[in-house]
């Protein structure tokens, strides 16, 4: 096991009716800037639970952050903030609303002359505005950590920050918000949350069991409540376990003391930014080809996995890595999620234009820092 | 699943090493009182280690805490706290170390007459000193969490405590610790950690099945790496398992949500307030009797556990519950605990005594809050 420090301290507010607690932790006399993204809060009875919840206290509203938060978006809220002297957040929503508020907490306090360095430069944050959450779609785990994800239009590039300065003072997450959702939102929060975990397992072995059956333990329980959750929208536990699942795929403690690789995330990220597939989705498409073609360097984490996971025993080690992958794939297609470019009529040319992002900015990613433009071409073909 | 609140902001510094990083940890100016034990630390490194991390702080020192901390002892170093406006405790030790300088960190602060109230009345935890620890034994997790128990010889009482207030701010977990020990305390260890897991595992079905796997994770790395670090003290990967698993049976996590026992540890702390046995023996007494009492409620539980953990799938379900139990019997005499009360000398006078504490106290105890004296008395009659 490699050391680590870990320190999360996120307060979790889980279950039903817990929007109500929200009064108890918000501080008296901070004013509010309520944050949302498209208006579902106000079909699904959120909005009005939280207005009851804060009922008193001094709140002015930022919604229309949009999925893939726009820097060009925050920056208006960035602009409120100061105008108005808020000095509290609280953000209702999925994991876009989530990662544009922590966003605009350290924009409203960065120092330097440009708030995009944040992003692109990986400037410090050294301090932030205090958030409060409340999650209306089980995904991306941005409720229990300190990570955020910006595109900006102009450039067309989506890039990632963290900071334990973001990290939500306190999340409430109520299962019930999950009842309303679309079979699209559902699906993309099981995959995302799906290949967060692949992300910090499928790496290499360094002896650490117990992150390993936790990180198998996440993974199971999502095959297995995913699509219960597709299948009836009303069911409560399933709609409670896939909640959890999603939050403990990101909140740090699978990633203590062994490698994480992320590779499959920073290429999604461009198809995104190129083509505004859903994050999900991108992860669908490309991690069946990451698992290809690092099947050697991954070899003895892929056939862990595809034992434990999906019961694989029997074959050469091609043949299980093989049916792994296909294992894999045939979970994302069977809740509704295409794993091809082509199901998202992503061109050929776009792989030379992500490849070339990669050479520009030097990426060299992955647990071994060996994914590089040519294998970004070679795993992006592969999905042709 | 139930609804849960969760919040744990422990920080963790993980590893070969990282005593070193006390140093960033603690605040500058801070007149610091190192609590310890019985003076292990100065035989295998780590009081040298802590020094060298604390050069130049304003530290005076309080050892002597044994093992299940006394009050009459821990009361000597709040008078110390008081004297010598002490306002960090910086605790080297085990659980006992550990769980007696939360008690201190507590009684400082306390603005009642009496201490004691805060483990007899289970007084409200205002206000506490801030603690920092260096662990030296993995079994209690108390390093992760706000919980303490603390003995009382002129009464024969143990009792416990917990409050978020004596959660420690940092906490350092280097395994080489663990290359020192005795077999008497890793095997200790291995078995306290189990029974933690047990407690919070082995009650009823509430849908909850992330918490379940979790803890069925523990279950299976301690089983795995308990014999390696007993076997070879000096393999480093066994230790930092065997550690991390520890501190994840108790620090919360899979006590999400799900219905919780804890009778094994009332009635063990009676075993111990009588007769002075090491406290993870007295859980190697009492829970299989536990497991063999409450078969019928605990049945659903007990046939997962059977199966997932011994891989017990075949019989009827009193003989796979005996199964079960047999195993988990032959696991903690394989590392060397003994499981009945005559291996410790208890004469059967002892069950009434406890059954008679359990009346003038009041309790009903367990999952369902059904062991009460009566079924005290059957439990511990089995272990004759």
């Amino acid at each position: 096991m490699n050391n680590f420090t870990f320190q999360n301290p996120v307060k979790v507010l889980f279950g039903k009716g817990q929007i109500a607690q929200i009064r108890e932790q918000l501080p008296a006399n901070s004013k509010i800037l309520l944050t949302y993204g498209g208006g579902s809060i106000f079909k699904n009875g959120v909005y009005q639970q939280v207005k009851e919840a804060t009922n008193g206290f001094n709140i002015l509203e930022f919604g229309g952050i949009e999925a893939n938060p726009k820097f060009e978006t925050l920056m208006k809220a960035v602009a409120i903030c100061k105008d108005e002297q808020i000095d509290y957040l609280l953000a209702v929503g999925g994991g876009s609303v989530l990662d544009g508020t922590k966003f605009i907490a350290a924009a409203v306090c960065f120092e330097g002359a440009d708030p995009w360095d944040i992003l692109a430069k990986q400037a410090e944050v050294k301090a932030a505005l205090p958030i409060g959450a409340v999650l209306t779609l089980p995904a991306t785990g941005s409720e229990m950590n300190g990570n955020s994800v910006v595109s900006r239009i102009e450039t067309q590039e989506k890039l990632a920050f963290g900071s334990p300065m973001v990290m939500p003072q306190f999340s409430v997450l109520d299962p019930e918000v999950i009842f309303s959702l679309p079979d699209r939102q559902v699906a993309n929060g099981v995959v995302d949350a799906f290949v967060h975990v692949m992300e910090q397992y499928l790496t290499y072995p360094v002896n650490a069991p117990l992150q390993d059956r936790m990180a198998e333990g996440i993974l199971h329980t999502l095959i297995e409540e995913g699509p219960k959750v597709l299948a009836n929208r009303n069911d409560y536990d399933a709609a409670a376990n896939f909640m959890w699942s999603a939050t403990m795929a990101l909140n740090g403690l699978i990633a203590v003391g062994v490698p994480q690789d992320w590779a499959t995330h920073l290429i999604g990220h461009e198809l995104t930014a190129y083509h505004g597939i859903d994050h999900a989705r991108t992860l669908a498409i490309v991690l069946p080809g990451m698992m290809d073609l690092k099947r050697e360097n991954k070899e003895a984490k892929l056939l862990q996995y595809g034992e434990r996971i999906w019961g694989i025993n029997q074959g050469t080690t091609n043949e299980r890595i093989d049916a792994a992958i296909a294992k894999t794939v045939e979970f994302f297609e069977s809740v509704g999620i295409k794993t091809k470019l082509p199901d998202y009529d992503v061109p050929s040319e776009t792989i030379g234009k992500i490849a070339e992002r990669f050479e520009q900015r030097g990426y060299k990613v992955g647990e071994h820092g060996d994914i590089g433009p040519k294998e970004v071409s070679e795993i992006l073909e592969s999905r042709l």
